[in-house]
């Protein structure tokens, strides 16, 4: 498996796996039932920002995006989301990608990286970023109105890079 | 003093102390040196969101914005940012704000109100708020370069709603 910068050709082999993880209603809070053009700019990252995809025997089976947490005076801080075919999850993908991520942002300068919205519900998301090196921040109580469990917290994670 | 939606032509009435806060550095991680074109986009808010203006005597002395904090499953919660006019920073202005907008939040249905980057150094902010009942939920180390403190960190403040 190789991973790579996404060109905007990887699209439309990304958009398939994207438009199921939203539709399973379990780990991202994103616009729902997006065509394949309106999903493009939420996931095709544009510069200081990147989107990579894992490339694995000519299939794509996961990708990444990363760029500036916020703008101006919060720039030196990362942000990042991971998709995984469902068809591929756990095999590993999701850690090579995040590998592969927390690397570039530390190449590029990022101070830290920071997750906005992790699912408190999505155990191998969570056990996988704290074995990373993450660690919770806080909770925001019944901000995710997940598909089976209803309303259930979001985590904000962070680990420092340097 | 009344607060009423903001109209388009109160854009450039806004941006002077806009641009007069972000400058400051102290408050806001967003982007630095917005023509008033560019920074209209950051403060005038579209649909389901909205953007209102304080005006004293005529005079627009603060503004609010007030949206989804996330789209699809998270909808459900709020976030707001706040500007007072530097010149008549200490007059309860905010506090009007903040109140006017917290009502028209629980009209429209949201479940809760969040900040997500409550700089930590930012004492009559973070003591309003707390006032009002939000809750610091958690506070992201360095992730605000504060102009003259340096690296310090931005919390995340929620209360519920209903």
């Amino acid at each position: 498996m190789i991973i790579r910068l996404a060109t905007s050709d990887d699209w439309p082999r990304v958009f398939p796996f994207y438009a199921a993880v939203m539709a399973e209603g379990r780990t991202y809070a994103f616009p729902p039932d997006q065509s394949l053009e309106q999903a493009r700019r939420w996931w095709m990252e544009e510069p200081p920002g990147q989107t990579v995809v894992a490339v694995d025997d000519g299939a794509v089976v996961g990708s990444a995006k990363m760029g500036p947490n916020r703008p101006g005076r919060g720039a030196h801080v990362a942000t990042a989301s991971f998709l995984v075919d469902p068809a591929r999850q756990g095999a590993g993908i999701g850690r090579r990608l995040a590998e592969h991520v927390l690397d570039a942002a530390c190449a590029q300068g990022y101070r830290a990286m920071q997750f906005n919205a992790v699912v408190e519900t999505n155990a191998p998301a969570v056990h996988l970023w704290c074995s990373l090196g993450f660690t919770v921040v806080g909770t925001v109580p019944e901000a995710f109105a997940h598909r089976e469990h209803g309303l259930v917290g979001l985590h904000f994670m962070h680990r420092h890079l340097r």
